[in-house]
């Protein structure tokens, strides 16, 4: 009788660390929810990760098999060490697999989250049995995640697959990130934000007001997506355009690497079909004539636990 | 005593075939050059290949242990299919790769010219000892290479690599491929003699007119380069507005791809210093941090006799 393996995966956010035991098949058998405390520094952040996994290994411990960590940031995958993360303040460089394995004894694997999401699709998801494709998630940021003849692409140092840094238009707008027109200043939610706050003054017929109460401090991607769910014409010009975007970003991906498969998740990924379909027609508009037909873009598999399932794929990806 | 082995280096080109036999050490030793007669279709082209393949081999023959073969159009590495290369009317899809083993009995690579260019850099070249880097072949269009671990990387169907057609502006002037505002259509040779022929009224003190003695139908970006090379100010600032094009593009690229050596080939590279810096300096401004201080623009190793020498290169990476 084969004995039941579970790994342990650990969503590290910027507010608050999910954590869940995990079966072979992607079923979580337990979760868990501790706040990170951020401002607290490393030291704290990483005794919050400890108190996570604690709280699920319990009767799971003899039968795990490993840690998973999907962590904001470049990870140096092999050292599991974590640099810069956005949104951590106080960590510079980390050796964050080093200190869990130690602890725990268990072998451990970190992941830049945007890869283990690529890990989690294709292990668990829309990408299984895929050998190739560009997991792209859609949220604060853009980030995306390279599967490559069956494997995660890292790159020289972990930090491949920043699809949201892609300039589409290089007189464009300014990025946080130094470069000008990048993907994630048309389409990462505080830009989209912005944009659709400066444009709805004229759109007085939008949908958009009432779902806001007029407290356009409110305004969201999901209130977006509300309206343009309830058929609001505005809205949906806003999902098109959102998708076009990115089609233009990811044109460039696929006439560059020869990929045809995308998988699309995240937050703005609930702008559903008319988002998949906008991307998806540009890509094809714009990609070379033996690409177009072979381009699809797939919804993620994995949706809200993805951050879990995706740090726990990165056991059974290794093993 | 250990025997010398050589290969035979076929260049495809639209007009002329350029064919060589070239020691393990990038030595060429003999060469020969025969015309395409590309309006003649497959046929008549396989004779003219088969034609120079004979003129060289020769004394040879014993000591040759592959052929490989550099060609336009996307290349089905493994069967050496050339599929629909421009320049070649007639050609659907040719099993070249096949033929040519069949006619010789000797092992033949195939790949597609810009492929067999970076092959030949990470071989004899540039790339000698580098584990990843971008291979830009600068020309009519603008084709690249990417070799990644150690290995040229193909995609899924061998078409990888269209740097050309990476969008730089998504509104931007529409390229022959069907997209728009790819890279090619800003430094392409044709679109690039197209756009300077627009602007020199503006620049009537330029030395562009002397060395073209007035007749704007013999501009090339030979002429340009030469018209930078003496001091002509707008020449220099077409070479160095050419190199901030193909450093958005490359941008782009090594965020995606976290690659930071890129080596460049082919025509245009001869702009020299002036357009190497201005693609370093626009990719370290533009690129991601951690990627800045790593990022190095090359120039080619292989100049004159890049494509036989890559074409040969490919036996060589094979053995």
């Amino acid at each position: 009788m084969s004995k039941l393996k579970f790994a342990v995966g650990v969503d590290l956010g910027g507010t608050s660390i999910k954590v869940g035991v995990v079966s072979k098949e992607g079923k979580i058998e337990k979760k868990i929810s501790v706040d990170t405390l951020a401002d607290g520094g490393p030291d704290i952040v990483i005794h919050q990760i400890k108190k996570g996994i604690d709280l699920v290994l319990d009767k799971y411990e003899k039968q795990v098999v490993g840690i998973g960590i999907g962590s904001p940031g470049v990870v140096a995958a092999k050292k599991g060490m974590v640099e810069h993360p956005p949104n951590l303040p106080g960590w510079e460089k980390v050796p964050l697999g080093k200190i869990i394995e130690k602890a725990y004894k268990i072998d451990t694997f970190v992941e830049n989250d945007a890869n283990a999401a690529a890990v989690g699709e294709l292990i668990f998801g829309a990408g299984k049995g895929l050998e190739n494709f560009i997991m792209v998630t859609l949220g604060t940021g853009v980030g995306s995640g390279l599967i490559i003849n069956g494997k995660l692409y890292r790159g020289e140092t972990g930090a491949a697959g920043e699809l949201g840094h892609i300039t589409i238009d290089y007189k464009g707008p300014q990025c946080n990130c130094g470069n000008i027109g990048c993907v994630e200043t048309y389409v990462g939610n505080n830009y989209m934000v912005e944009r659709v706050s400066g444009e709805l003054g004229s759109h007085p017929e939008s949908k958009i007001f009432e779902l806001l109460d007029n407290n356009l401090g409110q305004l969201s991607p999901k209130i977006i997506c509300d309206a343009a769910n309830s058929g609001d014409q505005y809205a949906k010009s806003v999902v098109v355009e959102t998708g076009r975007y990115l089609g233009y970003g990811l044109a460039s991906v696929v006439n560059l690497l020869d990929i045809s498969k995308i998988i699309i998740g995240g937050g703005v990924a609930g702008f559903g079909k008319l988002l998949f379909d906008s991307i998806q027609d540009t890509i094809k508009e714009r990609t070379l004539k033996s690409l177009k037909e072979r381009v699809e873009v797939l919804p993620a598999k994995l949706k809200n636990e993805a951050g879990i399932l995706g740090a726990s794929a990165l056991v059974f990806y290794q093993s």
